[in-house]
């Protein structure tokens, strides 16, 4: 798995087009705010496919969209696709580029905080399908993800919160310090302090990758980085990926989770409580009724991470540790959601 | 890579069956022989999706029903796909198992020699799109292939012409003495002689399974498979894989780039005139108009294994002896597709 931090990204871009065979795949978010950029790295070549943004892009209707403009293009098998966006491009147009004749080259040049600390990284690409977030993908690994921070400028700080959520769980679930470091720099991220940033980045990419390294196919310690997927991911599904975005629901399941933990005597008070103190400020929570959370617990029970048809939860155990669970129960769940965060 | 012969079939597949964690995918045809015995194998249970015989249902829409099935019937990372059926089954719930939830186990149960013999072996799957053959799909290996050569009791004749077509090319790539042995054996294949056929089949899958291990992700001297496919892909494409199936369009396609190999002196006489002699009875050829035969050409030149716009073409060129070629002339592709080979 190879990446690197570049300062100027569209000349880093130059060298990886080849000839005419590529195409890039963005959104309509970063086209807007890129165009001239991207334009003037095509000059004028029609190998360009823009997405509309947000998650409901990733579909099986988008992705037929972009085989055909490989096909098109006469892209062959050493050809590549260049995804210049968020979460939703990585892993849709990466997922495109694992099928497209069997699997072809692809770059990652994530825009937004949460995909350049997380889905660019790791090689998993795939789409959403009746609901099921990411339930049909493959593995496969870029060519080289380029990230650059000078993007962060242009995110908004819905975007910049949903991008710390993951950046905290790396904390949490690996580094204590790492998450007291982030706690006293809160600031200086939504303000932008490049050094902070580039920090935290490349912190919270090593802290990824090592664990990718010792586990590809995620069958062991790589379950570590589901910690607040499993509620967060039912959130996702349970309102249409609109209300909240992935990094939001992450955030809230990690709250839910850590209650649960807190719950059942796996930390003590004052860990959990330093937890909810700094993930509360970043997402507002829907107080949900308990004919919605018993649709939130069917769409666990279908998480693709389950074994047996028992569902699993990362729970903290410890400050920056974390354990796999299938015994969690119901009431627990059910409990953890109903609280009222901004209580505490 | 993992397969075996048995006996019988249904008696092996009983220890596949992890308990409610599978499901069945089939065809029409082979659902209407063997209602039975299937029935009696799944005991009721729901588990099982038959999709429309032919090669037009290997489409995103039939792949969409197998997602679906999946997770209706919830299944989890340790699930499994059975393929009961030819080619196209296990070509598409081959590739459903590729990507439902980032890739599970599936298991190949061939009913036709065409698949015995090729698609089952090998961890090719995918799916066709917009008229390009295997154009969307994934390496992932079977768990195990099953092969039982009672299944070629029940097989029309035109089937068994069309697994011939594949051994025949078996022969014409790695191994004249076997290429003898088919031409001198032939009306016992058409006669079910098991004992012809178990030997017959056994030889082809080794051949094939050498030049796997060799090359697992086709870059190199598995490439020598794709005789006769540069023009009988474009053929099946052409005719919308209805006229002619896949076995019976690389016949045609040897028999042309046999000629086509004949025509630049890369083969004698003689040994042009054993292939046409031996493939020619096995399928009918149609005359195509110049027009028609420039659709062809377009085909050919989305060909996934071309290289810098290059059509590639696998060459005979010398008895059971193939090289890879990129400089083929049109004139003498069209030349050879314009040839009537009864005359010969």
């Amino acid at each position: 798995m190879v990446w690197k931090l570049v300062d100027n990204i569209w000349e880093e871009l130059y060298q990886y087009l080849i000839d005419d065979n590529f195409i890039l795949v963005t959104d309509e978010n970063v086209y807007n705010i890129y165009k001239e950029e991207v334009e003037n790295l095509l000059k004028g070549r029609e190998e360009i496919h823009i997405i509309p943004s947000g998650e409901t892009s990733k579909n099986l209707k988008e992705l037929s969209n972009i085989y055909t403009l490989l096909i098109q293009r006469n892209i062959d098998r050493e050809g590549r696709i260049l995804c210049l966006g968020g979460g939703v491009v990585g892993d849709l147009a990466g997922f495109a580029a694992a099928t497209y004749k069997r699997g072809i080259e692809y770059i990652q040049i994530p825009t937004t905080l949460l995909s350049q600390v997380d889905s660019s990284i790791g090689g998993k690409t795939g789409i959403d399908f009746s609901g099921h977030k990411n339930i049909i993908g493959s593995f496969h690994f870029p060519l080289i993800t380029l990230i650059c921070t000078s993007f962060i400028h242009t995110l908004p700080e819905k975007e910049i919160a949903c991008g710390l959520g993951e950046i905290i769980k790396y904390g949490l679930i690996e580094d204590y310090d790492f998450f007291k470091y982030i706690e006293r720099n809160m600031n200086k991220v939504y303000s932008r302090d490049m050094e902070v940033l580039s920090f935290i980045i490349e912190k919270s990419i090593k802290i990824k990758l090592s664990m990718v390294e010792k586990d590809k196919l995620d069958a062991g310690i790589r379950q570590n980085l589901n910690f607040g997927h499993t509620i967060g991911h039912s959130i996702e599904s349970f309102f249409g990926y609109t209300k909240y975005n992935h990094g939001e629901a992450v955030i809230l399941g990690m709250m839910y989770e850590s209650n649960i933990a807190y719950e059942r005597n796996l930390i003590d008070k004052e860990y959990y409580n330093e937890i909810i103190k700094v993930l509360s400020p970043l997402v507002e929570q829907t107080i949900l009724s308990n004919d919605e959370i018993n649709i939130l617990l069917e769409y666990m029970k279908n998480d693709k991470k389950n074994k047996d048809g028992k569902i699993s939860f990362i729970l903290p155990i410890g400050r920056g540790k974390v354990n796999i669970f299938y015994d969690v129960e119901e009431e627990l769940i059910i409990k953890a959601i109903l609280n009222n965060y901004k209580k505490e």
